[in-house]
């Protein structure tokens, strides 16, 4: 049988997995691949730092030439995670002949037509199905299987982090701090949890993902987002009481031609698919044109999940499909662009709206003559008996649901709501999923 | 642009949705497979019927050579339901050298390795996304996207008439007669449905997919299957009242080193993904031993998801993917099976059991008796007052749910409670899934 060398750079998390996957089950791999995969090097910047699995001997490595050099490895594993070195590995990797699979979605979202080009030029491949949704395979799903679609939109959980958080805080009534220290414990935040909670992760994933389902030529910076860091158990009981759950969900979506894309925490209806994503998953709602919904839903992080996707990625690559995808796709080509973004003020939605407003009369008036003013029309109000321990002294929460409005004239009576003398700060606006 | 010429055998419903890509979205599909794809020919049985699309001139012919003598036909949509011609067209196709793509489930369990042989005999490659719940890719996920893993266990949805049928009696009441000629007036069951509702078709699928799951050569005769024809609106009663909903389920499982593998009705705990799959979807739940569980749904069935699948596939053909996963993926080759079935009769589960009993003292110690001596233990027992419009007069129907059984002994139990004179005739027993 045939042997495919391969190396891996990077031995944190994932690379220990893909290297326990390579090591542990050779049979299994040769089978898909038709060849053995030999793990030729790993290439890591502290040899002496204690390692989770044994290596043969001379594997390890602290010297990229060593596989930049070796033209017996044909495919690389560059599990480096953020922007540099990760990107001059990545362009040696390429110049020195190798096709390269990664999961830096940070990476990607950042460099990507840099790095796209650049292979291209080099007739070289990238893969990077690890990249998105970790073990849910939506890169090969939406650029491969799904490919005689146009797709309508999607509906997506990408962030493991803030699924586990909300869950967390639904079911057990908890805070975001202490859902938040929850998860750090667990191992599913990261000490600084930031770009995971603040929807810069969603949104990268997201940039990747518009791409592929749409032709969207969009940097990450340009997609307007909202992170879960302003919700309050409070606000996960009123939306249960309207029938929703919370989810951070990023949205792209074609409306009068244009493409909508944002990333919010959403009230999701109880019972659809997307509020029944709970703790760490992630999963996809996808709409195409010939085949209607399709819905994915897996671990969208994690060591092994994420080198399941790492190592399909290098069977795809030492057998030469990826090298075909990359070619017919064109991926972050400078061929122009199928579709662009609409002006985020004009999304259309339903909105729900949290004040903590003084407990007097002529209140509820005044907040809604604002909203009456901006031709946001209200569906619902939630204002209870003044909570038991109220938040402020003399002051309760008061939620307002909007009908249909726009993203523009809901922030803009937010923010001359926020102004008025009776409403405290730190209100909270969601969109509504229909 | 590169151009690739196409064709299609056999313009019923799909062949018809496959056109309709082919002739109206030009563009779209050169994007995905970086040349046009041109509908050079379209071979029918019947030129004179009236077709749902006009076909350019020329196109339109019935003459099969018309295709095979075309050295510049690359590819072939093969979509002739039944055995017979469709074998012979699909073996004429490859010899003449074409690549062909299938939704022809029924002919691949069926000839599957003499299809499989012989294109491989011939440097050709058949791919077969279609064949398997429609419009959801689950072929290219499992024997791609999931290749690093060693799949454990599948939970599938793969009949969407039956699903259908028992979702409308679910939520309508109805019987099985009823729901049956519901589904028959939306179009979602044939006028012959029984390959649908008698567990056919989902093993015919299931056949397919432990192939490429497991490396299970079984042929779906030998598949255990019932169908969901015996069950009554009763029924689906009873286990919601239980908690379950009842769902036509394939599963192959690896059980200690062999493989479970059987299609029957089973109680679905309500809430968990597979119970909440409604009307004609499709479902498929895997297990990979690093990706942890992945869940697909969408639509089984239907023009356009199938020819979603079968157009995704032409593309993979033309690019040459295909042929790739074809020839590396050694589909139904004479290789070793990688794991063999397990006897039917130790698998272990629990059992919904529903008799027809006379009302009268001692007949619940006569069933239970039978169940002792068998060793199945009792978890409950639903007896409710006789209904208003009892089924036979002086009757009532009795449930009893079993504790962890094997299939053989809550089958011999059936049968010796069956010929018991206090029982009448058809009794139902089906799976509950853990």
């Amino acid at each position: 049988m045939e042997e495919a060398k391969v190396a891996i750079v990077g031995l944190g998390t994932v690379g220990t997995g893909v290297a326990r996957l390579l090591l542990e089950q050779p049979a299994r791999l040769a089978r898909h691949a038709g060849r053995r995969l030999c793990l030729a090097r790993v290439v890591v910047a502290h040899p002496e730092k204690p390692r989770a699995l044994t290596l043969p001997p001379r594997v390890l490595t602290t010297d990229l030439e060593a596989v930049a050099r070796d033209p017996e490895i044909v495919a690389v594993a560059h599990l480096v995670g953020g922007l540099e070195p990760a990107r001059s590995i990545m362009l040696r990797l390429l110049e020195s002949g190798k096709d390269v699979v990664t999961a830096n979605k940070a990476l990607l979202a950042e460099h990507g037509p840099e790095i796209f080009d650049r292979a291209r030029a080099l007739g070289r491949s990238v893969a990077f199905e690890a990249s998105v949704a970790g073990g849910i395979p939506i890169i090969a799903n939406i650029s491969q299987c799904l490919s005689a679609n146009r797709i309508v939109s999607l509906h997506a959980i990408l962030n493991g982090t803030s699924n586990f958080i909300l869950t967390h805080m639904e079911e057990h009534g908890a805070g975001y701090a202490e859902a938040l220290a929850e998860a750090q414990r667990l191992g599913y935040a990261e000490a600084d949890p930031r770009l995971d909670v603040d929807g810069t992760d969603t949104a990268q994933k997201l940039a990747i993902l518009a791409h592929l389902a749409f032709g969207a030529r969009v940097s990450w910076h340009e997609i307007p987002r909202q992170g879960i860091d302003t919700i309050e158990a409070a606000d996960l009981r009123y939306a249960r009481e309207l029938g929703y759950r919370i989810k951070l969900l990023a949205i792209a979506e074609l409306v009068n031609e244009g493409l909508e894309l944002h990333v919010s925490p959403t009230l999701v209806r109880c019972g659809t698919p997307l509020a029944e994503v709970r703790g760490a998953y992630n999963a996809i709602s996808v709409v195409g044109d010939a085949v209607g919904r399709v819905f994915f839903h897996g671990l969208g992080a994690g060591q092994m999940p994420t080198a399941s996707a790492v190592v399909a990625d290098l069977i795809d690559t030492v057998v030469g499909r990826a090298a075909i995808t990359f070619r017919t796709l064109e991926l972050w080509s400078q061929r122009e662009a199928l579709v662009t973004p609409r002006e985020h003020a004009n999304t259309k939605g339903r909105f729900y709206l949290r004040f903590t407003v003084e407990d007097r009369p002529g209140v509820m008036a005044e907040l809604t003559g604002v909203l009456g003013r901006e031709g946001v029309s209200i569906a619902s109000v939630i204002q209870h008996e003044p909570p038991e321990e109220a938040v402020q002294p003399g002051c309760v929460p008061l939620v307002i649901v909007t009908h249909q409005t726009t993203e523009g004239a809901s922030q803009r009576a937010l923010e001359q709501i926020e102004r008025l003398s009776c409403v405290r700060p730190n209100s909270v606006r969601m969109r509504i999923r229909q």
